[in-house]
């Protein structure tokens, strides 16, 4: 490959990497390209956290689909800057590394070679090129190690006049996972502070904090057995947790009482669905649009019998249908002033019983399919609570 | 300078650009840095708005200065995709044009050059090289027109050997654009819903909407001018909105009681403080980690006759001084149902009055500094409420 040729595979790379927003894919891309490049078997990716390296992910073609389940035991696994590794003597030192054979390595060198990988999996480290991913300010946030050139089935040495050209996609890929780490915090922020909010505006009610986190993670499982897409997943995540912020215009008296509900004080309460769109209406945001519609919309039954319009079937926003079984599922299975929690399969029971009548037959049929991921969901923040 | 060295050169151009987040430095810094590399005199950055082209920046060093007004005039100003412009060309059919002498086009050319702009500012448009800006998928995200190589004070013809480096760094500008354009929407949508869900959170207190927003606009000027980063006043415009929320659990009988409040009563609404400050706490976030601060402490007074601690001067958190002052001058000309609007004169007095007493002299100090700012945000909201 000539170098005209090698400099647009590598904008193109890093246009790749640049563009992808998950931070797992990310990670996984980085190695995967840079190994491509170098024509290298295998590689770990460590990923810098204050002082010390963390591994992210680590591929092997000669060890196949074994790679998966040893990346997930490695993964968070620590490593410390220093020369008693050899990515660790590259991150703190910011130079490159390239080997021959790592076993060759003289005693008193500047870094060490650890065998234990190769001992327990059974593979021959041999060529390797370790490089820093640097930012524009010379920061170091990870380190690239790619082991064993290959060229027809023998594993040769790393070609060295690619190593800066290795070394400026590593930089390329430092951004990239700067701003997937960037964005990956915003919207951590952001969906802390809408749980914070959305917990607020239900403080007067009986629910507790935890309800509007279980009923969105739940509302989330549903979308995606829907088939929803990974945007239109998260957008649900986001919005369903403000369903109720309209119950803050309802007055002491009818939120708190004790009792039944008049007739009168039972159409004032219906009123929080109205309140709540109004609140969240008239947004740019996709995910305010959504809650506007999953405020307005999730009490309304698929028989045209809930409010406030008394819509039935495809009439109801589809996210709004998806809501209102994670919300009643979530109002079954947990304590109020007026009722115990009722058992996960009574509540499933319930839940069957209603659909096509309350509930739409295909979200619950989705609500089914995820159920399993649900109760993991609903144990997470059952520990949370009693953690309190 | 050698192909290696024009990589390695790119290379750090993309990095930087990509690590820029915001937009209008980046989309300056895109254009400087191309017309850099190009050594062009004179260039001009458009940006695609679904059919249109639109003017973003402008820079020419023959006319320095009034480089920035033209910016300002000519930004936002709209451009077909078709041949009708050069631009518009390169946009349509995604190819670089280089021309030499854009005078020279003959007719009947796939493209046109529109000599208003240099009749106007009196400049020779002559050698330009126009590059679309790509992402992975080949979609066209900008158009970049340099004008004018020049050498030693000629005009000469852009290098044709550049012309796919330059692509490749429209690119890179065009992914950094991309990543610039998410982050700025991603941080809209989160103040919008801080927004809406602090106004539902005061929704039974008398305030409109419209105090969230402009109390938190004054607070940022505020901090501004007290020499605060670029974050830490984008932290504190998102943290002060939330500093009322813990009043949702202040019972209607307080909250909403037409007369004064008895002790009992005030000691029972002085608790939003408390409130506010767990409903926001223990959170990892920087955002919500001020908000709880601001909550906690923005009833605190300078000379210690303040709630809920009655701190004294130092051990009110600053931010919680700048909001002090932000609220209550937003209260005071603000209508109340016990009283009417202060005029500003008179808000002001009051405010001056309270320096070092109630508030910080520093705060009064930076917020009188930045008064014409606080009233600009003051008319905008103004008239947003008008118009409903």
């Amino acid at each position: 490959m000539d170098i005209q040729k090698q400099i647009y595979k590598l904008t193109e790379i890093g246009i790749a990497l640049a563009e992808e927003r998950n931070l797992d894919k990310l990670l996984d891309k980085i190695l995967r390209e840079t190994r491509l490049f170098t024509g290298a078997e295998a590689g770990t990716l460590y990923i810098r956290d204050k002082d010390h390296l963390v591994f992210a992910v680590i591929q092997n073609d000669a060890l196949g689909s074994r790679c998966q389940k040893i990346t997930q035991n490695l993964r968070g696994q620590q490593l410390s800057i220093s020369s008693s590794s050899m990515a660790g003597y590259v991150a703190r030192t910011g130079r490159i590394l390239n080997i021959e054979d790592v076993y060759q390595i003289k005693e008193g060198s500047e870094y060490h070679f650890n065998p234990e990988f190769d001992k327990k999996e059974g593979y021959r480290s041999q060529s390797m090129l370790i490089v820093p991913m640097k930012d524009a300010q010379g920061n170091i946030l990870g380190v690239l190690q790619l082991i064993n050139a290959k060229k027809e089935n023998e594993v040769i040495p790393f070609d060295s006049s690619k190593e800066m050209l290795v070394l400026s996609l590593a930089s390329q890929a430092a951004i990239a996972l700067k701003n997937a780490q960037l964005t990956k915090k915003l919207k951590e922020v952001y969906l802390d502070t809408i749980y914070r909010l959305s917990i607020a505006a239900e403080y007067r009610d009986s629910d507790t904090g935890a309800h509007v986190r279980r009923m969105s993670h739940y509302s989330a499982v549903i979308a995606k057995h829907l088939g929803f897409s990974e945007e239109e997943v998260e957008n649900i995540l986001y919005a369903s947790p403000m369903h109720d912020v309209g119950k803050i215009a309802i007055p002491d008296r009818i939120l708190q009482k004790p009792g039944k509900l008049t007739k009168e004080e039972f159409e004032e309460m219906k009123k929080h669905t109205l309140i709540g769109a109004e609140i969240l209406g008239n947004s740019d945001s996709k995910v305010l649009q959504l809650s506007e519609k999953i405020a307005l919309s999730h009490h309304e039954k698929m028989d045209g019998s809930g409010y406030p319009y008394g819509l039935k079937g495809e009439q109801i926003p589809l996210e709004a249908r998806i809501v209102a079984v994670a919300d009643v599922f979530d109002a079954l299975t947990s304590p109020r002033c007026y009722k115990p929690p009722f058992p996960v399969p009574k509540a499933l029971e319930i839940i069957k019983e209603e659909s096509g009548a309350h509930f739409d037959p295909r979200c619950v049929e989705a609500f089914l399919k995820g159920l399993e991921e649900i109760l993991e969901i609903k144990k997470k923040y059952q520990e949370l609570e009693n953690e309190k």
